[in-house]
């Protein structure tokens, strides 16, 4: 599925690496671009799914938070809203469609720094006449509820009637699933289209209104048409427009999305009424105000919020670096629910239905790191979903038998509990659905969870985080692990036994060694600052005791953390067993399944029961432990272990290539890092035209953004010590970026041989940071420190 | 909308009049041809989407009589099962779909008298290879569960690849309401899929398995693939089959349905467990068969049933006639759930989501007819339904505070009453969706059915009908109008106040003719059988007396049916008034609105308030009632008000012009009589590509086999007499049918002077009927009248 329709270096001047370009237009592979291309600000995300309509085509819309369950044997999940952007556009009685006719110039263009998806398009109709088509999109940044869309169309050589049909379309499904009723529709002023739909078993509503502006060329026109209500539809069939050759018909059309989950109404008395008054009057706004002005405001607040806050610039020989990580900064925005500390970010953002909008371990592994060191508050609302889906976690904790916070491998609305699927894809030898086992025992998502609530606390020093949430979270999950071990009477060590480790084709092992480490890690994290908050936090400690019962709780950890069995090296080869039978198991020849065009492939030749008994692992799992607990295990070790996993290792899940760039970094092979860069950079963007099909790799995007701070960057937390160590690719010229460190900004330029970090601010009078092994302290404002590597 | 791609000419010899093509591909305009080329029989239905899929086709396939209701504020519909019709084809990697390439030839063609859907293409890809493919399809008459497909794929100037993607997509929704749960996928024995769905409300399984069989030419061949599992979707993709240029590759698909509403689970106890291995030996026997031998059964069944036991023939100087009436008898065939009296017609069949399956007075008044003449037990199977759906009609009675059985305006299943949903489309003036009264005052229906089982009863002489339901039912209805009536104080009548009568454009009226003369006849046909069970069937009295308090409910009738007010005709102009006050509403120029191809239009300039005052009509209301009770006005009365109301109707309910046909037979003016008989031939068929958008339209079909028979061929039943003049119109020189009466059957063939009437069986030793006036009886079997005109 590999071809030259992608294009990465169509920006030039001021666009240059800020423009993704889709050179040819192919409806066979629409799922790439409807996911890359993909619009949001995290209130909502839509797939780019064309204004015409094609039989492969995905349109999506996700409200986030917004989840809704439509069978007992089905989990929740983010529901797929009304389709707004269509448009059914006849010229001289021809339908507009990129399969008929002949397309004589195509590119469709996101552009990130103004977030803006544009297509221009000379079209030659069946009957031979041509047509220039330039359509343009946007979701505001500025206004969360806004979407606005733009056409323009030129008849070249001949006079056009050109009809539209257009509205709201609520038929849309979750892959047939069809979450909301059907509510109200009207037609407000003879202009403003309103149709409101309410998920069945969450009921929240959803409202939306429409409206179309028409100009001929600047001047606007009245455009009269027909009202139509079909089932769950509210569209305008409007009567032929017609446009003498040369002249352009302008169409605008304004959109607005509101739902009584909107966070205002946590505050405020909800009533579909006043939802339904308040997005009319919004609507009359917008409309006054028209698309190019809300468009300003829009790609203004991209620049203040985003380019100019967290900027990062790469000179590289392949310029694709610098817009590969313009492009994760790009949907880690899009993708983010900042605006609500209800909601987090869900596996494929809000581009597509894959993992139905669920949180993963993605977020607290992959994702926070880059809003932990350039966008602390995101980071905080996100851990604070975390903190406020607590009885989730309690409930799915007690649902297993243990205690404390036991936290969902798959996560949606804050009372939900554990809504991983429990079947899968088919399985080739019985020809059933595979089950699923991650929701039952993929359990360090707990310790996950835990590691990013201290790594938040120590690179912000957000000591109110840390009082409201962070202690109560590191307690209530090392109580989980605690009443989670399991005592071996023979060996007379504490076991975690029948788990699935980050490594997801070994399923119902013993002793992972990641997550055993990390429940270790947790519970001595835990025991630190229960001694802490019980000297210097009294009242803290008591609300906490009561809470969790602190004082039991921790004779528990006392007795147990120092029995719990941490997989050593081998001693021949210093290997660490993933599990208690990983290193016993059959080995293949992998060769066929390691190519990346190939993911998933094993899966054509073996079902997952077989999987589990061969040494080929799906992606990254000591080499995730190396990266979080760095210093527990030195160099040699680190080799080792690559040595031994990496050729066994698929990388099937998008998480796998970033972790180890990164460690390979750490190991100082900056060649194989790059190349593992640039493969991680690809997965979503590259020449493979079906992997994003089901939405991007929101993790991956994380791990891009990894790549360049945590591995080329060199920029690490180590028990609370900042140490910046960039080593660049021989690729790369100069690497820039700013972080967020104890409240203040630095500015680290790294190029070959020299490192600066410029301190930009001064929340706090002193800095210390470890460079290159040597401890420095930055002192006041725009101090300077520049070394040699 | 009108264009040449229908041709209704291209059957020759042997298949002269059997054959319906479409001519020309265009992906705009599909609906037509989905709908009248829609396969079924009566178990289920399918639409005619194509194998590969288009933007604006509509994939339904419906089981009669599975109904669901998706939300509270919805009414129960037929749900659209699962697509088993999806192919995707790839030629040397190019996906077969005629929007893309050249078309070189092409012809889908309806087979009548084998129920076949056949298409022959030659397509030439986008790059330039041609390809000769074929594509055949029949719903087995003979085995109600089955379906089955057939592909031929010539490579005519190259060797090529060819994958095929193919299982059961249950993803199928209707206009984006999911009725289904989705339940368990399964592959068996490497070859058989099988996929569960469940009604969500109504609980009813479904069981689809389906599987491939390839050929080279007529060899058997083994195909490869990979098994997958989506979301509520198994399918196979397989491996590139290799073609040698000039080589046929032959795919055949078969699948059947099975569910848990079938009727045999009325009397054995269900399992889903059981179902799902019935289905899958079933499978296996027809896996065994192959397509060519089921389809022999096939069409064998459709010679027997239909064609054999039914068959009329018209010649015409237009040809398309005898098309047209074979057309008819098709989709009544296909449409009507013959093998379980639980299950009546939907309004559009079984070949669109038009009514959502709903029964309306379509099946009593415009289709009984065919049936009770042509396969009486079929009709009373019908009728049955009607008994069996008392419970519904009494629930809709007490809610609306009458007795009796309050039949309702749309009928599903058997308990839930009424049906009608509540809000239709846009109101220009009001911007809001449209109030539909029909569930709440459209009550004719009742007597509809009234009048449907006395004319059965007439017809056949079904006393074991009568006694089971019959007389109940005759009964029943009479007791609902007794309560019904209004007393006018004033008037010193018995009046109907606020009713839809047939005409739907006048709502809230009091006193409309139709609704106050059948009531009337309803309640003196039960007075009648009152007396008449008393004397003769002591027992059945005392069970009726016993179930619907009859002795007082008679008391009730005898006081109030000469009290009710029968609107007579004005002295003036010996018009009937309509209702109270349809005479004096506005008059407004309706010419542009009388135009067939502007079906509705009258609502792009008023809403339905203001169409409520004006003069129009929507269809027949008076004639039906000229039509049913026809010796109760003289010729004079009728051409008055032909005169009056025609021009003020605008036929825009498709069961308007079969009714003013048979009228204008009546009142012998043929040339009018043809000239409507041709335009309610061409409803469905004809030119215009999207009057049967949401389906055939399954009253107008009926209405053309009572023009054919009741109008041209002159048969009625008057008062218990059969009746047998036909008149043909100057275009046909002889019309030959087949009619049931009183267990007999009688051969008629009519010319343009000339009526010869054969018994052909001989259950009466004598039948009476009378023919142009003249009372005659016809004796043995074969017995032979010709009487000249």
């Amino acid at each position: 599925m590999t071809n030259h329709i992608m294009k990465y270096d169509k920006g030039v001047n001021n666009k240059k690496n800020w423009i993704i370009t889709e050179s040819q237009f192919n409806s066979d592979l629409l799922g790439k671009c409807e996911a890359i291309f993909s619009l949001g600000n995290g209130y909502m995300g839509q797939r780019a799914a064309t204004e015409e309509r094609y039989v492969n085509e995905t349109r999506n819309l996700f409200v986030a938070g917004t989840f809704n369950k439509f069978a007992d044997n089905e989990v929740t999940e983010l529901p797929n809203a009304a389709d707004i952007l269509w448009m059914d556009i006849k010229l001289n009685g021809h339908f507009f469609n990129l399969n008929l006719g002949t397309i004589h110039s195509y590119e469709r263009t996101l552009d990130l720094k103004k977030a803006e998806l544009t297509r221009r398009i000379t079209w030659e109709s069946p009957v031979g006449e041509k047509y220039d088509i330039r359509f343009r999109r946007f979701i505001s940044l500025d206004d969360l509820h806004l979407i606005g869309q733009r056409v323009e169309i030129k008849a070249i050589d001949v006079d056009a009637n050109i009809e539209l049909t257009s509205g709201i379309n609520a038929q849309t499904t979750n892959s047939g699933v069809q979450h909301f009723k059907e509510g109200e529709k009207r037609l407000f002023d003879k202009r403003f289209m309103q149709l409101v739909q309410t998920t069945k078993e969450s009921h929240i509503d959803f409202v939306f209104n429409t409206t179309h502006l028409f100009k001929k060329d600047t001047q606007n026109i009245d455009a009269d048409g027909l009202i139509l209500m079909d089932r769950r539809k509210i569209y305008f069939n409007y009567h032929p427009i017609k446009l003498a050759k040369n002249e352009t018909l302008v169409i605008e059309k304004l959109t607005n999305v509101f739902t009584s989950r909107d966070k205002d109404y946590q505050e405020t008395e909800y009533s579909l009424g006043k939802l339904s008054e308040k997005s009319l009057a919004h609507m009359k706004t917008i409309y006054k105000e028209g698309y190019e002005s809300l468009f300003d405001l829009h790609s203004k607040a991209w620049a203040d919020k985003v380019w100019k806050s967290s900027p990062i610039t790469i000179e590289s020989e392949n310029e694709f670096d610098q817009l590969a990580i313009r492009f994760a900064q790009y949907h880690m925005t899009v993708m983010t629910p900042a605006h609500d500390n209800r909601m987090n970010i869900g596996a494929k953002g809000l581009s597509g239905e894959g993992y139905k909008g669920h949180t993963f371990w993605d977020t607290e592994l992959f994702l926070l790191p880059y809003f932990i060191y350039s966008n602390p508050k995101t980071a905080r609302s996100l851990l604070e979903y975390r903190y406020n889906t607590l009885p989730g976690a309690h409930k799915k904790a007690q649902e297993n038998g243990f205690e404390g916070a036991m936290f969902p491998w798959e996560s949606a609305w804050l009372e939900d509990g554990e809504v991983t699927p429990v079947w899968g894809a088919a399985d080739i030898i019985t020809g059933k659905a595979t089950k699923i086992w991650s929701g039952f025992i993929e359990q360090h998502i707990t310790s996950d969870v835990a590691f990013a609530t201290w790594q938040y606390y120590q690179v912000t020093k957000d000591e109110d985080f840390m009082e409201k949430y962070g202690y109560e979270l590191l307690m209530d999950t090392a109580k989980f692990w605690a009443s989670r071990l399991e005592w071996n009477e023979e060996k007379q060590q504490y076991h975690i036994n029948n788990v699935i480790g980050p490594d997801e084709y070994k399923e119902h092992v013993n002793n992972n060694a990641f997550t055993n480490y990390t429940a270790y890690w947790n519970i001595k994290k835990a025991i630190e600052y229960y001694h802490l908050l019980k000297e210097t936090k009294v009242e803290l400690f008591q609300q906490l005791d009561k809470k969790i019962n602190l004082e039991a709780t921790y004779a528990n950890w006392k007795n147990k953390v120092n029995l719990i069995y941490l997989p050593e090296p081998r001693q021949e080869d210093l290997v660490i067993p993933q599990d208690d039978t990983y290193l016993t198991k059959e080995m293949i020849d992998l060769t066929k399944y390691k190519n990346q065009e190939n993911v998933g492939s094993l899966f054509k030749d073996y079902n997952l029961e077989q999987v589990n008994n061969i040494q080929v692992s799906k992606q990254a799992d000591i080499m995730v432990l190396f990266y979080l607990l760095e210093d527990l295990f030195d160099q040699e070790v680190k080799r080792a272990n690559w040595k031994y996993y990496e050729p066994k290792t698929l990388h099937d899940s998008s998480l796998s290539l970033s972790t180890h760039c990164v460690l390979a970094c750490d190991m100082g092979d900056y060649e194989m890092a790059y190349d593992l860069f640039r493969r991680a950079s690809e997965i979503d963007l590259g020449t493979n035209m079906k992997t994003s099909d089901h939405g991007i790799h929101a993790a991956s995007l994380g791990g891009i953004w990894q790549c360049v701070v945590n591995g080329f960057g060199g920029v690490r937390m180590l028990n609370g010590q900042l140490r910046i160590s960039p080593k660049l690719p021989k690729q790369w010229k100069e690497l820039n970026f700013l972080i967020h460190w104890h409240g203040d900004i630095l500015e680290v330029t790294a190029t070959a041989d020299v490192v600066t970090i410029v301190k930009n601010t001064n929340i706090n009078q002193a800095i210390n940071l470890s460079v290159y092994g040597k401890e420095i302290t930055l002192t006041d404002t725009i101090s300077v420190e520049s070394m040699k590597i």
